[in-house]
């Protein structure tokens, strides 16, 4: 199986190129990324994959995407390009040489992942409760990690969320974010930690309403969330259309 | 010599991927892009080439940059990674080829053009008077083109330049620019002239002059431009350092 898998890499992607892709969700009031550990390892990594000879960047992107969490149709947004020289630096470290040789045996290393690949860094926007984390056939385990717990990763991984999740804030300060990354429908405290989040940092409730509402994108619900603890806050949802218009045009997001 | 240069590419470069840079200069109140026309063709093409196998991407658009255009040090931003399968289309064009072999020889096309390549983008911001312009070895001639008047160019490459414009818009809204477009010492106008080329908006001249002053790096000078018109207006010049910490923090242009 490992052979078929290998086999397939050497004859049919790009071999000097990469995907890698940083899937962001948010749950329990957290931002969170979905982390892959290798068979038979400690290590983790990003979920990444090659691109078929055949097949555009964005296009490879989108089927790890969906192989990963079961995903199509969602925010995923190209933020930068891994070009060092060194970026396998880990893989000379003999305990893990051993463990990935003794598990795939030495191709792998030798003809895959020991040698010089640039990789395209993809990040994705998920809806957390709707994710069927699939591990790939080089890993044993999906697990999401929260933003501030994530260990050290395997290549410049760790650069690549950093990266990321500057992008990401950087977007948010010029289009709106919560579509994809929040439930069909929420309350204006859940879109609010939210921002609060991803820009790690408090706002003053009335004031970001107040501007939220100005983008002219959310739908304010009849409906109330039940059950929670002091009163019912109204629950809202995007206009999906408007939204888009939003995504185009960019708003001003500055508190 | 064109054996020589393709006997290098194919040896000593990644073959999947190339560096494009997108050369934005600022001259006569008009924002101007670097192009080169590829030797016995009316071919244009953005400055571009190979990354060694032991060079970074970044260092390869560094060393590209400085190879066309004399300068080093200057503003390089990597903005997008161009990576659709059929990125050479025009190197099907009979005429194209039937020119580009008389001069090249038919190794060139198979071996170098006629292949699919994954480029990444850099966009660059020089000033134009600095820059000695110097073709590269498979092309006649390198010329400044405003930015409403680029012909249809080879590759992607028209892609290219609205994707760069896009992504120095976008960073004009969140950070200074004018270091390295202007000459050391400029006028508000001639500021404000860069600010409205870019975003091809026209703004306030006291409104800007407020915003701009408020990011506090811009050092107003004693002297005044001599010989204009109506009145003499000051000049100004960056404070490189407090310039460079509001890259780093981030401003917010919003007019």
């Amino acid at each position: 199986m490992i052979e078929h898998h290998l086999k397939t890499i050497l004859e049919k992607t790009l071999q000097e190129l990469s995907i890698d892709c940083v899937i962001f969700g948010f749950h329990a009031g957290e931002l969170k990324v979905l982390l892959l550990r290798w068979k038979a390892t400690d290590g983790w990594s990003l979920p990444g994959g090659r691109i078929y000879k055949d097949e555009s960047a964005d296009n490879a992107a989108t089927r790890i995407l969906l192989e990963r969490t079961g995903l199509s149709e969602i925010f995923l947004h190209q933020f930068h390009t891994f070009g060092d020289t060194n970026r396998n630096k880990y893989f000379t470290e003999a305990e893990l040489v051993q463990k990935l040789e003794a598990t795939f045996g030495s191709n792998f290393l030798a003809q895959l992942v020991d040698k010089r690949v640039v990789s395209i860094g993809y990040f994705a926007l998920v809806e957390f409760d709707q994710v069927q984390a699939t591990p790939d056939w080089y890993t044993d385990e999906c697990r999401w990690w929260g933003i501030s717990e994530v260990p050290p990763l395997l290549f410049d991984h760790n650069e690549m969320i950093e990266r990321a999740l500057k992008a990401l804030r950087q977007q948010i300060r010029n289009q709106p974010v919560g579509y994809n990354l929040l439930p069909e429908k929420f309350t204006m405290p859940e879109l609010q930690r939210l921002y609060e989040t991803i820009l790690d940092k408090q706002f003053d409730r009335r004031n970001f309403q107040k501007l939220l509402m100005s983008y002219d994108i959310l739908e304010k619900l009849e409906e109330k969330r039940i059950g929670v603890a002091n009163k019912s806050p109204f629950l809202y949802r995007f206009d999906k259309q408007k939204y888009e218009a939003a995504m185009a045009n960019g708003v001003s997001f500055s508190m």
